[in-house]
């Protein structure tokens, strides 16, 4: 039975991929995964090109390829079961009648894992809360409000949060919606880069600074 | 400044293992896990064994040898960060003045994740919870009772659970509790290991099962 491979390759760094992400990409037929995805697999045999916009389209193309008989590595940045390529690739393996066996997940790093190491918050005690592919943001006010009382107690939980929009959007949203602007905050930028910053801010602070994608809060 | 490395291993095979994970080891004084972990590392120098009866006792040690000079990397099953030694090596950082900065944290996979991963459930949308190290389990039936009506909605989550006790004990605290003995669970045992077994079964078939400790539970 062909094999469609959901890899998770971790934050974006080599430094995060497991041993078995690496050799189950080295042994599919194709590697299906954003540019910046595939270049972290040197061996890696046929290499087939995503991007955001292409995105639903390359997630099709990986389940007719199965159905061929190929097997089929599907790169995932962090970990698929986390905000990643598990849940759309499920609905799609159903619409086209792929064997739900056929579908093997393998986890990665996901960025959250790292901003809870970076900061020191253990997770499982955390808010961890993903807002990727959604446009409303509001589940966040009833985490991060109704703690803002009982803040100095030392019961009161951190979120780790992936927004959705910027972070600069991200803060005003927070601000506008009745959140302290002295709020304390960490951003975590462009995790296992060479370039990663990490940042002790509050929401105020932040509408005054520059922040690319993709980072990972922490709200304290 | 010498370094503390607080380095998740991953479920417990060596194709969890990330390469940052390795490198780690390599290069530092002292490696310090149970031996199971340690035998993932073929190449560290000094290995230090503690057991689950002498963990305490090895992590103080751990902060002695950083405060003497030495770089020591301390190994944690899973994900440090989730149900791992972070939590109590920062008491412990705290209590023998070992400054902060020096203690650096290398996630793992957690367990949680491959069975999300084995199970095809996202854990984005599921309840996440551990109970390693706790007594109090009541924790549980507010999540999974509260769903117990609506199981067939297509919005009801499912929980997955690192339970504290035997998955027999579990199985019938939650009986006695009175969650449904027909209720739908999935035992994920010694995942990765060559002998992993996932199992489809019921609360109530359970208590006629016999399972090894440290199982993954999925709660449908």
């Amino acid at each position: 039975m062909s094999k469609l491979c959901i890899v998770g390759i971790g934050p974006g760094s080599k430094d995060y991929l497991t041993q078995i992400a690496i050799k189950t990409v080295e042994n599919s037929d194709f590697v299906i995964g954003s540019q910046r995805a595939l270049d972290l697999f040197e061996n890696a045999s046929q290499k087939i090109v995503f991007n955001v916009k292409n995105l639903e389209e390359f997630l099709y193309k990986s389940v007719d390829l199965v159905n061929e008989g190929f097997n089929v590595s599907l790169l995932s940045t962090g970990d698929p079961g986390f905000s990643g390529l598990l849940k759309p690739i499920l609905r799609i393996a159903k619409e086209k009648n792929l064997d739900e066996k056929a579908i093997e997940v393998f986890p990665g790093i996901s960025s959250l894992q790292l901003a809870s190491a970076k900061t020191h918050i253990p997770w499982d005690e955390a808010n961890i809360m993903t807002f990727h592919g959604r446009d409303d943001q509001s589940a966040i006010l009833d985490i991060i409000e109704n703690n803002s009382d009982t803040r100095e107690s030392i019961n009161s939980k951190s979120s780790i949060i992936l927004p959705s929009k910027s972070v600069k959007d991200f803060a005003k949203f927070l601000i506008d919606s009745g959140v302290d602007e002295n709020r304390k905050i960490t951003v975590c930028e462009r995790l296992s880069y060479l370039n990663e910053k990490i940042v002790d801010t509050t929401l105020k602070d932040i509408l005054n600074s520059n922040f690319s994608y993709m980072c990972i809060l922490v709200i304290y």
